[in-house]
């Protein structure tokens, strides 16, 4: 997408005055080479970039604070940057400004087994911290796909395959220290598991995409990894099938763990990518979590209900590398999608539907795809509603890009019209600032007036979630 | 507790236009009785009540924006008001105003049975949607244990028994609609399952007892009733050898629906009211929801653990009637602590703390109250880390309520050193305005500021929450 118009900038003494400042706080940690500046302008999405005027690495909150300070004195942006693993422009320096990079704030701060939490920094990514995990039987279950930072999936409300059972974010961070937009540092709650201590400032926080605060330290709930795990695919006749399968699942009160969709064509993507041999159907992936004889339990129950849907070829496993071998399919979905036309990127729609409505929404999408010259597998997180149609485009081709956003239009404004969200996971940015007014309507104001009380200057990662 | 000082109250000209207005608009449904604006600004706690000049009862989201916008162009409080079971004075119409009885919009809007979840008006209680949903094969699990209203439930961010596997009302709300300080009627979420689209408003809500906007629709999350449930009870040594079980039971992945605790002095009153022989130890109720199978498994697991901690009589059962009777005993909790002493009222403490620190600090309250001249039995949601000390007094005793004062404060700043919260489920209302500030330090500012962004002219339930 085209980077919005408009974009007002500090005058550039005021700017080059920061940045000095800066400076003299960080020494090398504050750069200004064009190449940084350039790296941390962009995200994994095809959003146009747009470099920062300069990229501080912090090492403390009490930093954070000080570069805040600065920027706020001199009115000047300030965009929160960890991975980069973002997909709507979220990073996207659309005003300039400092872009404060969190990746070296990335430290394990405590972990307490007994209350099943920790705290962390912004830079600890999902894999290093299942990584420190790994000796005391605990995880921490939210995979948005990407090796995302903690911080970033904070700030986006990620969620992935597991939300079905264990949530997202927003049910998964217990407590944020944030820095505020005068530099104040603010902690948003105890660390006990429920509270009714007033408004919800953690739950505002996640998912803010940096517009309200900079996240500096996250409390997480943690799991323990159950004794055992099994896992399942299964393929169907229609969509339908599928997502009547899990429906049942859901309602029977099967604690399901995992539950994915693929259509097919995103299998024949796989079995070309991948070398397999899986039928060429929506299919199902799934995994259970509990005791030996629980899983085994639940696996037999929905292959049951599967078989009641046309279900073929149920196989279920609890041997680790056979689960692994299954699910490498699905993993691979996203591989085999751009191995569909080299040199071409995928643009990731996001939208999530009540599940009543899911199949029928995919099916409706499906026929747009199959009207279009461009090719659009479909996986989906179908236990919570939510799937993403791949386009697979050319980015430097105009008439690629329309046929892109022309689709990408018509499913908002299906899932929309379904009760549906524009993101279920990946975030507004820049990308999807029209889509949430259509959305949310007269509660953008309401969002609008928070954004005005919390950062009256408008210097946190201007032009996104809401235009001020 | 007494009132707090320095109400400020409108010109009793304009209180008196705006009556008229809102009489004009809906005839004998505005009440300025004494005896009807008196049982308006009472809640079930100690608090001292203060009624409001009217009350109106409302029947639609339309005629509570009409009634806001009265009130709004008058400057006006506005208080809303629903089952009137709150325990923190949060009704009390502390500097007069409008009290807005919802009651009467009290319809279960749908019931989407696939979704697992439904759309009900404030004034419906939980009872009665558990009753509406019954022939459906579904339940809404929160349980606060009076049969408080969905909207009153929402607006003080409720839990109870079920938390511990369900969650609270923070997880069970998807959306909301709400009538703002202008009037303007908004509504907070689509309803997929998750979204990333934009600040998280439902949570925001969610807890703001009435003080941001009167909540006049609710979806919330529904299950599957559970084919199989099995009820245990064990008793213990120690009140930590019952928590350790508590914790190792949870870290072992076993998802206890139900999990509560009785101290000693709790377990005395109870065999005296309910003329029961239960030992007079801490006891753990417990509770399991999932297939045959898996009941008996969870509940086999759970008494090898407890049998490690000295756990004795673990009895577990499927049969309804012996899982009737064998709750009854913790229903009665209640009902026993009143009847310690006749005529006394009952002061119910709320605090919540992380789970490795429950014991001592359940134990160091035990040794204030061995020294104290109140009876207080301890009852809690001891998976959530949440317990409930039962003052029982003479409230028109200012030596009895002083203790209860001293005792509560002692146990506040307790939890809080633990990294607790003053309120795990209760809410603030005007009872706990100083433990807030106390709890959250510099995050009260970034409360007003949101309070003072939605509702300028401080019209939502002044007094409560956050002081303007």
């Amino acid at each position: 997408m085209a980077l919005p118009l408009a974009n007002t900038r500090v005058a550039p003494a005021a700017r080059d005055a920061a940045i000095a400042e800066l400076k003299a706080l960080l020494g090398d940690r504050l750069s200004t080479a064009t190449a940084v500046c350039e790296q941390h302008g962009r995200d994994e999405s095809y959003h146009a970039p747009s470099p920062p005027d300069a990229v501080a690495f912090a090492q403390t909150t009490d930093e954070v604070s000080a570069i805040v300070k600065i920027c706020a004195r001199h009115k000047l942006p300030v965009i929160p940057y960890a991975a980069g693993t973002s997909l709507e422009g979220h990073v996207a320096a659309l005003s300039g400004g400092v872009t404060i990079d969190l990746m070296q704030m990335n430290k394990v701060l405590e972990v307490n087994a007994e209350d099943l939490d920790c705290r962390v920094e912004p830079g600890v990514t999902r894999k290093q911290l299942n990584e420190y995990l790994r000796d005391t039987g605990l995880f921490f279950p939210i995979d948005p796909g990407a090796n995302a930072s903690i911080g970033g999936m904070a700030a986006t409300r990620a969620s992935g395959t597991n939300a079905v059972r264990y949530g997202t974010m927003r049910e998964n961070v217990l407590a944020l220290t944030v820095v505020m937009a005068d530099g104040r540092v603010i902690r948003t709650s105890k660390r006990a598991r429920k509270s009714s201590a007033g408004y919800d400032l953690t739950r505002l926080f996640v998912g803010s995409e940096g517009t309200l605060g900079v996240i500096t330290e996250i409390t997480l709930r943690l799991y323990g990894i159950p004794a055992a795990t099994s896992s399942a695919m299964c393929s169907f006749p229609t969509v339908k099938d599928a997502v009547d399968t899990v429906i049942q699942t859901i309602q029977s009160g099967i604690p399901i763990a995992r539950i994915e969709l693929a259509d097919d064509v995103q299998m024949d993507a796989i079995n070309k990518y991948s070398k397999l041999n899986q039928p060429v159907a929506p299919t199902l992936w799934l995994e259970f979590h509990g005791t030996e004889a629980s899983v085994a339990e639940q696996a037999e129950m929905v292959q049951a209900l599967a078989a009641e849907h046309g279900g073929a070829n149920f196989s279920w496993t609890t041997n680790p590398e056979e689960r692994k071998k299954l699910w490498q399919a699905r993993h691979d979905a996203a591989y085999a999608n751009k191995a569909l036309r080299p040199g071409a990127q995928v643009w990731a729609t996001d939208v999530c539907v009540p599940i009543s409505r899911l199949a029928e929404c995919i099916v409706e999408t499906q026929k747009d795809i199959q009207k279009s010259f461009l090719p659009a597998p479909i996986v989906g997180h179908v236990g919570d509603g939510n799937f993403h149609l791949t386009l697979v485009l050319k980015p430097e081709d105009p008439k690629e890009v329309a046929e892109a956003e022309r689709l990408n239009d018509r499913l908002v404004k299906r899932a929309l019209a379904m009760d549906g969200t524009c993101t279920g996971e990946h975030g507004v940015g820049y990308g999807k600032l029209d889509f949430l007014i259509a959305e949310h309507g007269e509660a953008i104001s309401v969002m609008r007036a928070i954004k005005q009380a919390l950062d009256p200057d408008n210097i946190f990662n201007p032009g996104k979630i809401v235009r001020v």
